[in-house]
């Protein structure tokens, strides 16, 4: 839905779940913009053509919505294929999100919404549940099922690799601030797979 | 040197090196015991019994002040040991690293640290080349040198190794705020150094 047709269509007769969903757009077209301190109650109001009290109602703070509408812009971009081939998929999805920090500008509103989190708890609160621990989630599935395939050791651990494929990422962009490149999908998940040790010992 | 000792010998007469290596331990002890707000010019001076004036002119800010000093606090702790098994050396430093993060209370000063410094360019800067590269830098040592030894494979990844090991510590505590548990260093360095994938493959 756009925000013009939202905004036309005036106040207080949709139903909710199609204004959250307006709120939410509206949120995350400015957050990826023009960054986080542009996501105001007043500004996501005016866009969706909604009331600030009901934003009110159902965020706690600016930055709570925030992160809700980072989760639900991502979603599209960041899906889990599974082409039955572990090693693929991995670096597709792990390529997507590369592409997403970097040619689709979202490495700036991500980097402000971690910054944020570790500050203000609604954020944090919003950023974990709305965002960081569904997405682990969905890679765990998808790991798992690659375990069942026997692609992946039996003791293998998920969450050690998850934390070694993304962890990797938020590493790159949130504490060396060193630039992503083309090859880094690639690398992270052939070291993932295979480990560093010689193959003989 | 003591705080106290800093602030009865007074102003102007102590060579610059002494006056600096004071500053940053009366920022780091500040930092760490009460958070990286508290780390102000004026409360930094006072406990290192120096001028302000001396403070603005070597840094940018207080939150640059705050990232070298972390570095020098952080120093002691961090040193990458040697005994000619790498396993057990990622070991032994990764635990320190998660010790010093939860036991001995780093893990608000650094969240604090990476999240400013995601909006401070000034902190981001000083963050970047007083901690984060030199100590990755001080990681690829150690990896070289087993390499060299023929425990890592010549075509290892260095730095994705690196952003493996470090990066999943820091996913836990910025993006997925999850504890830390006590086999989380094991586990990830057995996970690089083996990888996931089935040995018979």
């Amino acid at each position: 839905m756009s925000q013009n047709t939202a905004a036309r269509r005036g106040r207080g007769r949709r139903p909710a779940a199609e204004v959250r969903a307006g709120v939410l757009a509206a949120a995350g077209h400015i957050l990826l913009a023009e960054g986080l301190r542009a996501v105001t109650f007043d500004r996501v109001a005016t866009e969706a053509g909604s009331s600030k009290m009901t934003l009110y109602k159902w965020w706690p703070s600016p930055g709570a919505l925030a992160a809700e509408a980072y989760f639900t812009q991502s979603d599209r971009t960041l899906q889990f294929p599974d082409t039955g081939d572990l090693r693929t998929d991995l670096i597709t999805q792990l390529s997507s999100f590369i592409r997403w920090l970097t040619d689709e500008g979202a490495a700036k509103p991500v980097s402000e919404l971690v910054g944020a989190s570790q500050t203000d708890p609604d954020l944090a609160h919003a950023w974990s549940n709305s965002y960081a621990l569904p997405r682990r989630e969905l890679a765990r599935v998808r790991l798992r099922t690659a375990q069942e395939q026997g692609q992946l050791r039996r003791d293998a651990d998920l969450d050690i690799i998850v934390d070694q494929l993304w962890g990797a990422c938020y590493h790159r962009l949130l504490v060396l601030k060193v630039p992503f490149d083309d090859t880094l999908a690639e690398r992270l998940v052939d070291q993932a797979l295979h480990g560093a040790t010689p193959h003989t010992t």
